[in-house]
């Protein structure tokens, strides 16, 4: 396998991989590395639910997400969960519980997100950086669903974690 | 706003934007550029899902997911589902119903995937390309709950779609 850097950047780096596959097919993969991230569910003891309405520069909109962020160096998915909750919202957790790790866009991109939900909110400071742009708002577990059936949500991590949430299985 | 262009891949293409945020903060903001994607939830008559077991050579492994693929140009999404469907699995579907769309991972990246659910299949052949190494595995609706429970399904599309079919709102 050989592999040539194109780009490494802030967010995301940029390789190019030459390696023969499992059916012994010679070919070039296109590779978005990233560090792997975590992402939470903020959920109050009467069950409503905390999201953000964030910009993302990316997309030129606001759109609805549950709080998360990048694995800092040497970061376990728990503290991530934890400090960037309360990065974001001002919320520290007493409880914070797995759900699901997820790969975002496996045809290309190595980045996963561990899934999370916390219970137990009680409110601190916010501490975000300048370039995030989000508002918290706080929504009944029935507005919630509402938001779900009409395609209000369209993150994957936010789909996934709240599909999950609310589960029949 | 300010455009860099880093790379332009077989896939994926890669940016940096200088531009003002609606907060009035400068900042770069890598983009990964994407055409977008369309996947599908395989159903038959008596509820059994069709899954793939594909190998992704971005994450060396094996994972499961619907079918999928991106748009070639000027193709909308319900003719990239049929497509791709009968490439990846052989199967034509006499009816396919939109669900959602979703964001993969829009922090970095301007993917959208388009989700829908296919019925009325019927065999025909394969088209695989020879970079893709696919099997499919047709599993009853009660199985396919199994592995979401214990977390065997982690692609993020494939979770929106599969937890969005079972969904209880």
């Amino acid at each position: 396998m050989k592999l040539k850097n194109i780009y490494q950047g802030k967010v995301v780096s940029l390789s190019v991989l030459d390696l023969v596959l499992p059916n012994g097919v010679r070919s070039k993969v296109e590779v978005v590395g990233h560090p792997g991230g975590a992402a939470v569910l903020p959920v109050f003891p009467n069950g409503d639910i905390l999201l953000l309405r964030q910009y993302r520069a990316c997309l030129k909109r606001y759109i609805w997400e549950i709080p998360a962020g990048r694995l800092e160096k040497g970061e376990a998915p728990r503290q991530a969960v934890l400090r960037e909750l309360q990065e974001e919202t001002g919320f520290k957790a007493r409880s914070i519980k797995k759900i699901l790790s997820v790969w975002t866009t496996p045809g290309f991109c190595q980045e996963v997100i561990h899934l999370f939900v916390a219970k137990g909110l009680t409110l601190g400071n916010c501490l975000r950086e300048q370039d995030e742009i989000i508002e918290t708002h706080r929504f009944s577990a029935q507005k919630i669903k509402q938001m779900l059936k009409s395609g209000k949500i369209q993150d994957s991590k936010t789909l996934v974690a709240l599909l999950f949430y609310f589960r029949n299985l």
